[in-house]
């Protein structure tokens, strides 16, 4: 059998792919490659099948919503901003749109993009991308069966200051509530 | 055999956990699962062996130190703050203190905690925490085998600029700066 011509990824070389295993949220693979000094190596990449999708939902009052879930791959609980992830036959506001509804029945009229991201890209090829949501309506939440969700509503100077004590930890909700304070204290 | 007790996760409960994959820097688990509503179902886990770091490197002339290097998972280039993962054996401000002087040469002066944080905790049980470096020395860096690393210094509004176009996607880079230039502006 001859060995196929190695695939460049940058500096790297991509010698040979394995999937070690798939689900319907992310397939793991196992790459032998030359790393960037030329010597051989391997790599675990989580592929993500969806992207992620962040809200910040703010309410006419200036409060931002929040979503509480026990996380559990981390198994902790995590007051997040609504997120989730959109399938490649769907786009990406509407996918904000939707997980927004889903989690927590409001329909917002304006709509804003804040800017896309990539999350843990030491191993994942995880991206996303995130929604600012304002004029906000009330409706019915039907989260899916993975989901057991907390609602509640925090000035943005509530959230910094839970950001700071390290109570608000998920990541995108940190780098979203830091965009937004930036955009609204300039104004 | 018996089925074992399953172990509660938050409202879920864990009935099997089999390790699909290990490498040095992730293990995947597949769990066999009950969901919050009661129903079996399944969750790939990626499992992080380190812990997440990352730097801003303040110059005294207050531009930003960043980072460039293909990143393999996500086969694309990223301009970043300098990140690493520490051990089980390592402090945390150690391991931002040594990945700062590998990937950049720099020592700092000054040390500072801003945030702790969770990456993509969806999927991912990976935590970290987010340092301010000030009062820096220049060295020599030292870069490890998988690292082909360019250096640039930057304004923040120009980083704030890249973030705003999308040429900088680090979701680690967006909150870290964020969360510094939240902090300069307020003085």
């Amino acid at each position: 059998m001859s060995n196929p011509e190695p695939i460049p990824v940058g500096p790297w070389r991509r010698r040979s792919r394995r999937t070690v295993y798939a689900n319907p949220w992310l397939t793991l693979w196992h790459d032998e490659v030359d790393r960037p000094d030329g010597n051989p190596g391997i790599y675990g990449v989580v592929h993500f099948e969806g992207r992620a999708v962040g809200v910040v939902a703010v309410g006419d009052d200036d409060r931002i919503l929040l979503v509480g879930q026990h996380r559990y791959a981390l198994d902790a609980y995590s007051w997040e901003i609504p997120e989730g992830a959109v399938g490649p036959d769907e786009a990406m506001e509407a996918g904000a749109r939707r997980e927004l509804s889903e989690e927590t029945g409001y329909e917002a009229d304006a709509w804003r993009f804040l800017f896309r991201f990539s999350t843990s890209n030491s191993v994942t090829d995880e991206t996303g991308e995130m929604y600012l949501a304002t004029g906000l309506r009330p409706g019915e939440a039907h989260p899916d069966a993975t989901e057991d969700l907390a609602l509640r509503w925090a000035t943005l100077d509530e959230v910094l200051a839970e950001i700071e004590r390290g109570d608000i930890h998920d990541l995108m909700t940190v780098a979203a509530i830091g965009r937004y304070a930036l955009g609204a204290r300039a104004g």
